[in-house]
């Protein structure tokens, strides 16, 4: 790669070399992993380019193109998975000072990548009464494009499912990494080509997300003496078709009392926490199926509980600020992302809690898959050693209960360990150089890999000495 | 019943004795069964009162019960089962002149009964973009009062559920039948003892209901070659978490063909036809589903098709409007209301068209229950006498498929057949003379009755030599 000619010729834009600011723009949240932690905590890119035009994107992937220089593109690096991590180097693609949302209309908006989450659903609130369908937690800096580029769903899925199903994501505009960069308008089938390929395949620089009503969600905790009677109702208000949800979440104890410290002051350790957001015209139906339930106790709800130190957003404790929140207090703890399925997903949950608890604590995020009511699960895990982390992965798998293995940093591994032959087609089309966020696909660097053992990349760049 | 009086004592109200126009106003479309119709076409009261205030409605209730006047309620007479059919005589209380919509907020609306659903979508959009969760396929004429007190479900249903389920009714304010008219507010659990009662417990003046994102809704007709491919393709397409629907209706060949006179010149008699309702944000992702399925052709979308004779709304294909449009080409065909749940509903709406067709055609409306794609049958019957309509009827039962017998004037034989405790014991608070909608509840009348043959009500009032 000619990096100082690259630099040069990008040299009239937003462009930074200096070494500690560029370290700090190429990593994400990918120490979440201590086996990746181990492996790319010193990974950088050479420069970081921000550029805040579709003409200044194409403009730094024509150069960068022309003088071999990597590009992993870049949104607020709130992900995990090691998906922003520039691993041979080169250009940082800050895509985050492209954030104008273009067009706001019912049921839908048209937004460039780097509108933090938070600013989007403001917008939308504010033009129409609208919000985005989902969202992750990092809701409050993470990008658009970053979720989508990254992301598989969130808070609302319980609502609408994952990222990947029709109709959630409405259509997408990338510009292809080639000799003459090319605009593709990405709709239908093709979607699954570009979202959640972290960049791989064409840099994003705008997207059409599906809307919803915007309501002041009840955020609430709910409390349940016993951890297997909280999950079954969580499965039945989750099914509760005429109850509109956005979140629940489910917490084995002690994970509420010993990591949530705003929480704890108000739960026992062998309690079990729920974090769950109703619809303000909800409440009356949620209050109505919540009394069924002589084991449930609320706690807290956000329009009318007053703590003494407030505990802000109830989602702020879901998904992966679950996991955020419990590495603050013990450093040790790390997380699975596991899928329990829809068919009697709770007894598959506390079969996996049988079996390993505590040395992994059962989280798990109610949602929507094919129709039915869908458990996932980011369980913390207490870490010892990358060996017993993998014999977890496969016991796990052994029990029928799949792993998004989030101690990898490539698409496979992180996914079903199966090539998929669409995104790599595309790929060859739209990044012949393979300069896209490179190391990311196995089935780019080597075809026959058997996924017996954790992938290392060849091309990673190494430690300085 | 001291009728001279009661009417003497109500002079000054809006009041109608006038033979024919009371007439028309104790009708509702009981006429839809051939065996409601041979016992109810007679049925007529000595009155209509039409209030326009809840004050009203309390002096009317009062002025009833001191001359032991029976009070049948209506709205504007489109529900089936003869629900408003006043058996006794007496007072038909005709609501249709409060229609007020109080109330708009984010999520829900305060109405009165009266209120035309039509009209008050129109009220909802207007005010904020809103629109009701779920209506009847009589929207256009019906009340949201009748919708409440007979209906238990609509379009809409595919995404919330049905009436009865927590949250698609927050609050009924209700005016009791005693001496000293009470007004009470329901809510929660207490709901299901007025909702989809007849009005045998009490007169709702007041409703509270959920609102959701109101779309400019693309109704679609869409043509299969088969009709199991079809059936499947309606349950794959609602098991759809990402694509925002309102309404699926598959009709079996050749009843589309047949019965629906603007659509006839575009299908054959042996295609099955589906009416479909998508938000146009959920478009695409409709498009890219059902591109998935090779035997569906899209023959009509509201958005773009232009038809010599517009079919109108895809909606008013669907529900109630599918036996109304088939009786008017056939008289003899009338219908039934089963339930094919929602394990495997398609095997088992298969098994009752192989059992029964042409006999029987199969009208299947997709909706949820219990958070699951459900299956509800509105089948078309080629009538010929009530023994076979119960032969029918007893041989769906038989097949494990419930019914919801709309031949049958009692909410416990248009239910399940089972004494609810909770609304007679309701009953017995709040209309101790049991004056209001009177021979509706046979727990009320009869308690010790057996079902095993239709049940007549000794107080029906004769017809005239």
């Amino acid at each position: 790669m000619d990096l100082d000619g690259c630099i040069k010729a990008l040299s009239h834009l937003d462009l930074d070399t200096k070494p500690v600011s560029v370290k700090a723009k190429s990593r994400d949240f990918f120490w979440y992993s201590p086996v990746l932690k181990a492996r790319l905590d010193h990974v950088t890119a050479d420069f970081v380019v921000s550029p805040t035009s579709e003409a200044e994107v194409i403009e730094v992937l024509k150069t960068c193109y022309a003088h071999d220089v990597p590009v992993t593109a870049r949104g607020t690096g709130t992900g995990n998975y090691g998906q922003a991590m520039p691993l041979a180097g080169g250009c940082v693609l800050n895509l985050a000072n492209m954030n104008k949302v273009k067009e706001i209309r019912p049921g839908s908006v048209v937004v460039e990548p780097g509108a933090v989450l938070r600013d989007l659903d403001a917008a939308c609130k504010g033009d129409s009464g609208q919000e985005l369908r989902m969202f992750s937690s990092t809701w409050a800096t993470a990008t658009i494009g970053g979720f989508v580029a990254g992301g598989s769903g969130g808070v609302g899925g319980i609502r609408w499912g994952s990222l990947r199903d029709p109709g959630n994501i409405i259509r997408l505009r990338v510009v292809t990494m080639e000799a003459e960069p090319q605009i593709q308008e990405i709709t239908g089938e093709d979607l699954t080509r570009v979202a959640h390929a972290y960049g791989t395949n064409g840099i994003i620089t705008e997207l059409e997300m599906p809307l919803t009503a915007a309501y002041d969600w009840v955020g609430m905790f709910v409390t349940f003496p016993d951890f297997g009677e909280a999950l079954r109702y969580a499965y039945d208000l989750a099914s509760q078709d005429g109850i509109l949800l956005k979140l629940i979440s489910v917490f084995e104890p002690p994970v509420a009392h010993d990591y949530f410290l705003r929480v704890k002051p108000h739960v026992t350790p062998d309690q079990t926490v729920l974090a769950i957001m109703v619809a303000p015209q909800s409440m009356a139906g949620f209050e109505t199926f919540t009394a069924r339930h002589a084991g449930a106790e609320v706690i807290y709800r956000s329009d009318q509980t007053q703590w003494t130190k407030a505990p802000g957003h109830v989602f702020e404790y879901g998904w992966n600020h679950t996991t955020l929140r419990a590495m603050k207090i013990d450093p040790s703890i790390t997380y699975l992302q596991t899928s329990y399925g829809t068919e009697d997903p709770v007894a598959k949950v506390l079969e996996a809690r049988a079996a390993f608890s505590p040395e992994c604590l059962q989280h798990i995020e109610v949602t929507r898959s094919g129709g039915r009511v869908n458990m996932a699960g980011l369980t913390l895990v207490k870490f010892t050693t990358e060996e017993r982390l993998d014999a977890i992965v496969a016991e796990h798998e052994a029990m029928g209960i799949p792993n998004f293995n989030p101690h990898r940093y490539t698409l496979e591994e992180g996914g079903r360990q199966a090539t998929d032959a669409r995104q790599l087609e595309f790929k060859r089309q739209v990044d012949p150089k393979g300069l896209l966020n490179p190391g990311k696909m196995i089935s780019w660097d080597d075809p026959d890999w058997g996924y017996e053992t954790m992938y290392a990349w060849p091309g990673l760049r190494k430690a300085a000495e």
